[in-house]
């Protein structure tokens, strides 16, 4: 469930608002077309005009799988943080060259190499739909009718907007679904990677100092776009500030953060709480004793699965700081009470009582629902391994592109179709030994937590061990090749009946269950949940006005807030850091573990300015997906890059609150910095600096 | 209360066990005479000789104003904190010349200034003298009786030592109360200033980063002792390491910890919480809101009252810490739970339990007495201004002596005397409007705390207003001469009675109200509390075992523990700081306020090893009255010097965990770097390292 949108996701958490208070000073993820214009004029004497709104949102750009970015110079140069980046440049690595260890500059445009199965889009415009979606759904259809009329109007909206537009076009659905926008995409496939730091000091103090600050990252990635063969000229671009940020300044922050629980109810969290987050937590524990287990077998096989491994120990962290959050029984009881209030004001406006009924129950029973399949909705499924998944998509596919598009899967309307197929035929490799160690364990799990009788287990293990499956599916299957996988998807039907591929036939036993628990999750849990959402907005819009910004969906926001330090242990955090705290916090360990230097970074330090920023913090809201996001200036210009929040941003996802939370970015004047004293790479930071 | 040894002690605050847990790993301040051999052997296969004990014993001192501090050369070089010398250092200073502010180096021993009223102590030997104290107490004897003839048979022991040795000798309670141990110490009073840093490098980062870590202070200053106008020849020194402390490394601590509640009952620590701990804090606000505003008035009043706001700024904020501490519901029921689990043990042991009566319930009862007059001990006294404090002492002196020693104020018997008339014939300056300010403010608080109609406020202000007498009383007094002190002291009753000095004739007017209330507190409450306490250790011993070193009586302990870090804000703190951390903090801040760096720092940066360690953490079990106490090495070198708990330390004065909570040093390295490169100082520094 909090795994859902990509493992980067996990990254930032949101800053959540509780259901009675006002919006906060500088809370929001707003849409362009709705920007704070008010707040911001206020709080900071900024209006920014419709050509600055303009131009930030056509140099902002959405890498998806999971991640935001923004062009940087007028020959399609992107830059994205070293996490987001990090799938490609682990695919382009081979055990001779390891990019990730090592890092890379290409040096030359004809030397960048693609990225497989990379997409980013930009968003060119908007266009409000609301009244043709909610138009099809009529009061006395079931939620599950009025679920199918809404994707009904949606995939047409959609489809139109593609053939009129050539673009890649989106409804995506806002306010708790109380409003509907269609969002038209630029789309760019041909992604390469020009610049990569090490791991080690993207990632520097590793899983310790992830989702803290003072920290000293430099998370970033460099790529540019292409088209025919050519780098991209983008819509817009943005210019690199040499100052930066500084103390207290106003910084906005542009980029796509993927979901919020601000809207949650009780119900909604105690089941995250008792239910979602333990769960989690426990396979996230099992997985990454087995991933450990399988590194120690060499040093090819720790390449292997270290970016594997830093996604879950990731999301590990994370999930433990949200767990913490939900067991905080002051914070809950006051989530309650601003529930209670809301509630009441709803029952004491008779005919809204009426006209809305008691959506809270409502989600109540679903989320017991939900529980009472739980831990099915856990196992059944495609899990465990690469190959599985790609099976298993095919299987689906044949099947639900047949369909009307209303009724299909959602990744499988015509709107999603092209990304699915671009990452469906990725080139990116696949390690079979890797593969048979998932996927046993994933299988494994299944039998201890379902039971040998479960129609699921039967169907995967069809009386033979995990190991036995998993070893034989992997050895047999041709799916690692890409046009065996096209040719099955155009084959359709037939020919995926007629496979013999042995991980096609594991996924075709697996294909019935995993729909069935799909649909029956869709039905029983969501589509009632989706309709009460709409009611608990509409009390909440009806009786407090439209106060807030919309939850996050993973599309264009802007946010904004201020460089500031915050008080913790006792004292006050400062707002940034330098490389000279770089440099203390090597030294201070010894120069060892997470805390160890790239070689580079060691012989480069007496040419470093080492008062020079590295990271900083501001009050801006964001979440997970705005990794990457560049954070601007009043007049538009690049003074950094969001790659995480801080811990204290982990308790925050439920509960909002500004004391301590920040997000953390990478100083513009660090990269430079960097890149001209210790990646030998003028050019690049001519190219970024426009000089 | 808390307040009672003096504002350094404040700077450590205890790692308590609670009262049946057995000690912990690394706890414990021990006694020379009983060292923690076996734990050592056991734990880190360390056995401390008998001649290392010794060594480290004589080369020991302790600052009579409460800190703790080392010789560490063959020619009496003594080091302590700062914060300990501060009161020389601001002593010594002029208008013209700040040496609070600029630092101070001597240069040459003939240029060695001498601090005013300094006395340092070295604990030349033990001896145990349990039989002699607790057999001059006999059964039927009420608590009263019973305390004075403990305290009779002390001063005679004291006495007795003192004229055959020619020591200053003082028998110190230990266990609560079940032992008495008489030391003698060897007495310098001569204590001449050799080198202080800046304040502003010595309390870096100031009131933010006090009681913090990461930390980057430079809490040195170095003094001489002399007798007869030549340096001392200590009885013995310790040699300085130039390796300092590695990760995981045993060090141990010898200093004179103050006072520790690690067996307070839950009544004597509800008090604390409810109504001591609370008007403490409102009184340091409103003292500190004088004081700030007093500072305002411009640079020379702002020089004045710093070392004093310093004081009290750091109370501030052990006391928050300390507060919040008892706040935690959940800690309290633990230390309720092991309260009930000792009763019960006693409660169980017919004999025991008849013998020792219900401990508990005295104290109980004499908290709800001290609470009963709380207010009046809050405010009849001398408080408010350094003159008044000196009437006081001088009014109450002059009828002390002539009585028996047995009936004495503790700090008027004999032993105490030399100590108490070095104090009160300090020459150290006393400036009038600052005196005014206080003194008035301290009037007019007792006057909104104890009503116009109360004996004392009538007293005090005879009708007048608070700044009325405070005026008359500070422009009219002589007492800024030591010569006038000496000289009524001297002249004894008669000449007190007959003094028209207006600050006398105040202090002569508060005098009775004084006494009353004290006598009426050391009767009602000390007394009973006391020998309940003896019943309380009883209990243990009887129950547990001797299994845990005597609570701290600022006498000389020696504490272990090993270098490092710990787990804060969801990463780990390394266990120590270098110079990179210390320019890094600052450039983050914009090298301005608390952490901001002195000229001479930023001059000097480039010829300094910036990877040289400035502080570091243990786990060694300190507290207030620790300040300036010697880290050694196993071999007993100087491996860095003391000067604070961590943030986390503040909560376990009554609560012990040693999951984060941290004794913090100054690295033995980083001394000799700033003495050789910032300081210009290398015969100072060769002098401390032995070349």
């Amino acid at each position: 469930m909090t795994l859902s949108l990509s493992r980067r996701a996990l990254l930032f958490l949101g800053l959540g608002a509780t259901l009675t208070l006002p919006v906060l000073a500088d809370e929001g993820m707003w849409t362009f077309d709705n920007p704070p214009r008010q707040r911001l004029k206020e709080a900071y004497g900024f209006e920014p005009s419709q050509e600055w709104l303009d131009k930030v949102r056509l140099a902002s750009v959405r890498f998806m799988d999971g991640g935001s970015g923004s062009f940087v110079s007028k020959d399609g140069l992107m830059i994205t943080n070293h996490h987001v980046g990090l799938g490609c440049i682990q695919n382009i690595s081979t055990p001779e060259n390891d990019y990730v260890a090592n890092g890379y500059y290409a040096g030359a445009r004809e030397k960048e190499p693609a990225c497989p199965g990379y997409e980013v889009n930009v968003l060119m415009s908007t266009e409000e739909v609301t009244a043709t979606v909610l138009g099809a759904v009529k009061p006395e259809m079931t939620d599950q009718a009025a679920r199918e009329a809404r994707k009904g109007a949606t995939a047409r909206i959609e489809n139109e907007c593609a053939t009129a537009s050539g673009l890649r076009c989106n409804v995506v659905s806002l306010y708790q679904g109380s409003e509907y926008h269609l969002y038209r995409y630029q789309k760019y496939t041909d992604v390469r990677l020009v610049f990569a730091p090490e791991q080690q000091i993207a990632f520097y103090g590793g899983d310790p100092d992830n989702f803290t600050f003072p920290r000293h990252d430099l998370d970033v990635a460099i790529f540019r776009a292409y088209e025919a063969g050519k780098p991209v000229i983008p819509p817009a671009y943005l210019t690199w500030s040499r100052q930066g940020a500084g103390d207290g300044e106003l910084v906005f922050v542009s980029g796509n953060p993927g979901s919020t629980s601000r809207l949650s109810t009780v119900a909604q969290l105690e089941l995250l709480r008792d239910l979602v987050l333990p769960a989690n937590l426990e396979f996230l524990k099992r997985r990454l004793a087995l991933l450990h287990a399988y590194s120690a077998r060499g040093q090819e096989q720790a390449r292997r699965a270290k970016a594997t491994i830093f996604g879950l120990e990731n999301g590990q962290k994370a999930l433990k700081g949200r767990l913490e959050a939900l067991l905080d029984a002051k914070a809950m009881a006051r989530k309650a009470a601003d529930e209670r209030a809301l509630r009441d004001k709803v029952t004491a406006d008779a005919a809204l009582a009426k006209s809305l009924g008691d959506p809270w129950a409502t989600v109540a029973a679903a989320q017991k629902k939900a529980a009472s399949r739980f831990k099915e909705s856990r196992f059944v499924g495609f899990g465990g391994s690469r190959l599985l998944g790609i099976a298993g998509q095919i299987v689906v596919y044949v099947d639900e592109v047949k369909k009307p598009n209303e009724t299909r899967f959602e990744e499988f309307v015509d709107a999603n179709l092209p990304s699915l197929t671009n990452r469906l035929y990725s080139k990116a490799p696949i390690f079979d030994d890797l593969e048979e160690a998932t996927l046993t364990d994933q299988l494994q799990y299944a039998l201890e937590g379902l039971g040998k009788d479960h129609p699921f287990v039967k169907a995967a293990l069809g009386g033979k061990t995990a190991a036995e499956v998993a070893k034989d599916a992997i050895a047999g299957t041709k799916l690692k090749d890409v046009a065996e996988r096209k040719a099955l998807v155009e084959g359709g039907t037939a020919a995926v009946a007629a496979s013999t591929d042995p991980m096609i036939v594991v996924a075709r036993k697996l294909e019935p269950l995993a729909r069935e628990i799909r649909k029956w999750s869709e039905d029983e849990v969501q589509a009632p949940t989706t309709r009460a959402g709409e009611k608990l907005a509409q009390a909440r819009w009806k009786t407090q006005g439209k106060t807030v910004n919309p939850d996050a969906t993973f599309t264009l926001r802007l946010s904004y807030g201020v460089v500031k330090g915050y008080p913790a242990e006792g004292t006050e955090v400062a707002p940034r850091t330098t490389l000279h705290g770089l440099y203390d916090r090597s030294a201070s360990w010894g120069f060892k573990g997470p805390w160890a230097l790239p070689q580079r970074w060691l012989d480069k330090k007496p040419a470093l300015n080492l008062e020079t920023p590295l990271n900083f913090v501001s009050t801006a809201d964001i979440i997970g997906g705005n990794s990457g996001s560049p954070t601007l200036n009043k007049q538009g210009e690049f003074v950094g890059i969001i790659f995480d929040g801080n811990i204290q941003s982990l308790a925050l996802d439920y509960f909002y609150t500004e004391d301590q939370a920040r997000a953390v970015s990478v100083d513009s004047r660090g990269i430079i910095e960097a890149l001209r004293k210790v990646y030998d790479a003028p050019a690049l930071a001519d190219e970024l600096t426009g000089k």
